[in-house]
């Protein structure tokens, strides 16, 4: 936490684990019988309830969106520059409320959670859940907020779809959705990658089959292999080259495995740290949850007719370097709410960063997305 | 082999081995006292030994690079397409001739070999090798083959470095240079998936640092898994789309962790079937190869200055949907060696394969370098 707290941080804020006690029935046709949800709020619910905003985390995000949760933390919520007092999603107007997806390992039940029928971690026994499971749950969260229809529902990367699929399967339930640095599904190349990291981790030998809580131990090579991986996926060539170029480690070549370059240096170090602070069963449910996306596959692969009951206005945004999913995936979607007869705002953003744009405080980003948001509240308040 | 041998086949062949017992001074600082190269000819030598054309091979490729070695071969040489009586490298008209690598582990002396100071496999303490260290090897089988000067040296991807690296080391050594598929340098994006590549490969509990000839073991999970990111590098998102999309591989989704899509599918066999006939410390070799090759970094990253002694006339070749050697890159090659003065032509073809699209009979590419080629089998009989 910096010294003083900035006048637009939401400052210090406590995350409030939400016990649920009836079941969730789930698209793998598994039940869960009661698990928790751990989730944080910003800024202050107007009394119609109708100023909720909801951000959904991407593939290793959590609850923690905004603010600092002790005075040691160094670091804000993940989407601090976005999230407080004056700031895009201003929290002066929103009570935005931000939860740990079910599978995840930073509070809400997932794999490394106690399964209450065995006494023992559910690990690889943990079912794997859909974007759609997710949203249910979701709405259970917002039930009990007495949020009956959210103002916005916000997502980028895997949480874009969320966002999407909040439109498309309780379509009565938010008027704006923003959907950034998505896509309508993954290509075969996107569940490839995907396939490499899962591959990675299941083949490292503390892995055990996803039991390795049991034997005590980490598969730390894999998820370290699969992070690595997915950084190269979120960064573009062009952001890694003004970040590290050929720049080596030592100033000279040692004719040696060791690491060598920069890239590779930073490489290992993102792995390192990121395989202390995440667990590989839920990185693995994270990555089928994306594979799985597709919901105009129940449309006859018609994404216009998946669009046919959505009631939400949105706001679609991409970022020209994203090579993961690039601004011609965004448009698959665009078009397809044009062609539903949707109300539908599209930006394109310049921007170098890669996937990883949707995190950064760009500041045509950052302005359109508050723009839209005071358009939100303006409705809110009127 | 093909019940009846086609006429454009080259035919039979067989690969000859060259003992050289004199030492090859490396750029690590060491010294290979003796070594074996492996190759193959196709065509026959004019005798005025001016139409000898040298094919540089990529990462995985080998010296068999046409025909077939018995007649139980299900497939002919990696570029069997392009060399032939009548095809775009018309071995009618030209001697070709194709080697595996020094640190290769197909026949040249590599990791593979048995190191005769020691009288055990050399594995990782076989020295790293660079493009030029390449070059100068292959520059004592144009000697061994009386060859002072190649008509052409071609070459796709790590093959078209090779190619570069003749055109700037060894300048009178070639009257033409083609360079297909390829970049001056690798960018940062590049080395991080080589990185990731070789963690995989150094992680493997079976790799034993290197030793796994000793232990009688292979790190098969960790070159699977590389072979398996390197594949997805290969190839474009479109053609991973057009082959595969999002199909499943029974039909339906199983809710597991086990392959579902084709995609994974085709992946997991490809690795398979490579980590069986092929070397993972050459692997390892040949990606830092990949790494190190600069020749800018001598001239103050100065491309143009690099490429001023060149005498060969050049071909440059790319392909639209490569993203692992970008047009982009190939144009970086075409200004330096237009501002260097030198004579160039190019081509950027249209193709949807990716970066694999250098090995595939696309048309156009094909007439172009069957038409370049023409010339040049003009001038050898001139």
């Amino acid at each position: 936490m910096p010294e003083t707290m900035p006048a637009d941080s939401v400052g210090l804020v406590s995350p409030t684990i939400l016990n649920i006690d009836s079941p969730l029935v789930l698209d793998c046709g598994r039940t869960l019988p009661s698990y928790d949800l751990i989730y944080e709020t910003y800024g202050v619910l107007n009394n119609a309830a109708s100023n909720a905003v909801l951000i959904c985390h991407a593939l290793s995000g959590d609850h923690h969106a905004a603010g600092f949760h002790n005075a040691d933390d160094k670091k804000p919520g993940w989407w601090d520059s976005a999230i407080g007092p004056g700031k895009a999603i201003d929290t002066n107007k929103f009570f935005v409320v931000c939860l740990n997806n079910l599978g995840g390992c930073k509070g809400s039940t997932g794999p490394t959670s106690i399964n209450p029928e065995t006494g023992k971690h559910y690990g690889p026994d943990f079912p794997i859940l859909t974007v759609a499971d997710w949203v249910r749950s979701q709405a259970v969260l917002a039930d009990h907020l007495n949020i009956q229809q959210w103002a916005a529902v916000v997502g980028g990367s895997l949480g874009a779809m969320q966002a999407m699929q909040w439109a498309i399967g309780l379509p009565e339930r938010l008027r704006h959705v923003l959907i950034i640095a998505a896509a309508p599904k993954l290509s075969a190349q996107n569940i490839a990658f995907n396939e490499v990291a899962r591959t990675a981790i299941k083949s490292d030998p503390n892995f055990h089959d996803g039991y390795y809580a049991e034997h005590n131990t980490l598969p730390r090579q894999g998820l370290g292999l699969a992070r690595m991986l997915g950084h190269i996926t979120y960064l573009s060539d062009e952001a890694m080259g003004e970040k590290f170029g050929r720049e080596l480690r030592n100033g000279t070549i040692n004719y040696g495995y060791d690491v060598e370059f920069q890239i590779e240096s930073y490489l290992q170090y993102q792995s390192s740290s990121f395989v202390e602070r995440f667990d590989a069963n839920t990185y693995l449910l994270m990555t089928k949850a994306l594979d799985y996306f597709d919901p105009a596959k129940a449309f006859n692969d018609d994404l216009a007719a998946t669009m046919a009951n959505i009631q939400a206005r949105s706001l679609v945004i991409s970022f020209t370097s994203d090579w993961r999913f690039s601004p011609a995936r965004s448009q698959e979607i665009v078009d397809a709410l044009l062609s539903a007869g949707k109300n539908v705002t599209y930006a394109e953003i310049e921007a170098h960063q890669g996937h990883d744009a949707f995190l950064m405080p760009i500041p045509r980003y950052m302005e359109i997305v508050q723009t839209y948001m005071q358009q939100i509240a303006n409705e809110c308040s009127s």
